[in-house]
């Protein structure tokens, strides 16, 4: 049989709980579907260094590059946030994004019905949103040399942003191929008139146009971006950008759906791999007691089955699940309106499973 | 007499007549405060470069200098689009920064009681937001070295991010001093997590910390502040950011007030001087037709005369007489409920002065 090895990293604060019912959900699946799967887990983020001394320990990194695909719970927490860099949970995130050749962000922002009244946005200017965020994730300002120097005015620091053709085309691709699949618009967002990182990102998106002549394509500069998404979010469809620009537009859209509890996210390289995680963080305010939302987790795993696995089957069995959860009125408390009806973790997780 | 010397500068598209009513406002102070002007226009963005062949002449530039305020109308359109660089009227605005020395830009998000419906936010959400946005100017990434170079995979594009301590202090005191004139609150925006220039900010900025201790301080990461924005706008006072982040949120910030088209900004150097103009763009669309909005341009006189000339007096009869015009009912197109009703840009702006 077909054995898909899934690494499974939990991090710190609310990851481990989350995961655990995500885990859940993937045996549920195996009965239901036959499907099989095999997990390792690994260390990673504050843990790691707490147990190993850094964030990303090569035995995690090996567990990874050997499976098919990654499950990421979350990082960080106040306790790692003044180390040095290299024992920072994020300088992990960026490692193993670099190490793995995760150059693509994928970032649905979909507004689940039963939660519009959580947007501060009216509900009529959120009617139909439903986008994604295609984000550069391996380039840029984040990946360029970095360092301190004496000028002229005493002490500097410097950043350099650099992309290339070959990682700008790969990246564009993905927004038209996505943008394909869905209502064909695709906005590149760069600030063309200032820098030329992105004029040469605007050349090789128009180079490249006329292969997707069914995808509208639209350049938009990122300080427009920011304000027509919150004008107009409903008209967008595939946005698709670089590192620095896709890290604050990417939760600019997730926040203005009122969804980001129940968001997940992939990145993705070549081929078919992959490392899925909700978008929200390891909220270590919460951590430990059981009351953490695990939404945005298993639908990451739903996530995975369609786009590493090819498993629509259980992707959709996983979502129905959850739709038929929410509209039964079950809420853990971020969720709740009323939150002394609001159910723990462990009992959204069995909800889901059962309504599977 | 003390007479005040204002370089004018129309610029493209509704520029020159917003700019009109701006010199109706001027004239007004003189007749009611006795205070004196003196205005002296200069060519500046494409109707510079059409006429002089560039978007910033030398003309232009000595006029700014030798005058106590710079009154900028708009610049930039569709027919400059596609300019090389040097042909471009952004670059004539970078330029005018840059060698005016303005390294910081003010813009204050402030919420019009009758212009509240025009916003997307939920009203509830957006009660009580009053902020201002200092953004550096001179700085980072806008100004680094930027080329074109060969890279192992083909051509590659290079921008580069600095900043020195005295241009983080110099900005970071401008956010400390506001803070300390209204709620006391000063958020500090950066990417400390990624950045070495975001390092070195949050540095300068805590060292210089303690010298306010009436303010409150807090620092928080620039995809976390798009995010906060959305969901708790009234909470923040002040935010102090480098300039490519500024860009981003204050755009951000100023379409969350609904009040876009009413918002005036002041860009700042050593000393009194200042360049003051309306946030919203050139608007092509409309130019010449007399319909366009002429409110935030008056409203940016009267920034200049608190800012530059310590006018307070005629600053309030300005801010005032807007109020008392914008309660009466009257709007112009951009702002009405119901476009028919709508008055033109003349007309607002005798009503303003009438009303001073
Ligand atoms: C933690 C941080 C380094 C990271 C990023 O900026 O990429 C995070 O904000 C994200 O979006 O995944
Ligand atoms: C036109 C452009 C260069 C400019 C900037 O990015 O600074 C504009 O967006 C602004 O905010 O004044």
């Amino acid at each position: 049989a077909d054995v898909k090895k899934i690494a499974v990293i939990a991090g710190d604060g609310i990851g481990p709980e989350v995961v655990g019912e995500a885990l859940k959900v993937l045996k549920k699946t195996e009965e239901l579907f036959g499907y099989q799967f095999e997990t390792e887990h690994g260390l990673f983020g504050g843990i790691a260094i707490d147990e190993k001394g850094t964030p990303l320990p090569q035995e995690t990194l090996d567990i990874c590059k050997n499976a098919d695909a990654v499950l990421l719970g979350a990082v960080g927490g106040p306790k790692w946030d003044n180390n040095s860099k290299e024992l920072r949970p994020e300088t992990g995130l960026l490692g193993i994004r670099k190490e793995l050749g995760l150059f693509s962000n994928i970032r649905p922002a979909t507004v689940f019905d039963c939660l519009k009244e959580a947007s501060t946005l009216k509900p009529e200017v959120l009617e139909g949103t439903d986008l994604i965020v295609v984000r550069e994730l391996t380039g840029g300002i984040y990946f360029g040399e970095k360092f301190r120097r004496e000028g002229a005015s005493g002490e500097e620091a410097v950043d350099t942003c650099v992309y290339n053709v070959v990682e700008i085309e790969r990246i564009a691709r993905q927004g038209f191929e996505i943008a394909r699949t869905r209502r064909k618009k695709l906005a590149s967002v760069d600030k063309a008139n200032v820098l030329e990182t992105s004029r040469l990102w605007r050349e090789v998106v128009n180079r490249i146009a006329p292969e997707y002549p069914d995808v509208e394509l639209e350049h938009i500069l990122v300080d427009n971006c920011a304000m027509q998404l919150l004008r107009r979010p409903s008209s967008f469809d595939v946005i698709v950008t670089e590192n620095m620009f896709g890290d604050i537009l990417s939760d600019e859209a997730a926040m203005l759906t009122g969804s980001i509890g129940m968001l997940s996210s992939a990145s993705l390289g070549e081929g078919s791999f992959g490392l899925y995680e909700p978008v929200h963080g390891s909220a270590p305010d919460i951590a430990g007691q059981g009351i953490s939302n695990p939404i945005a987790t298993i639908l990451s795993v739903a996530l995975m089955f369609r786009l590493t696995f090819g498993y629509a089957d259980a992707a959709q069995s996983i979502e129905d699940a959850v739709k038929s959860v929410l509209d039964a009125g079950h809420r853990t408390g971020d969720i709740a309106v009323d939150k002394s009806t609001a159910i723990g973790t462990i009992e959204m997780g069995d909800l889901i499973i059962a309504a599977m």
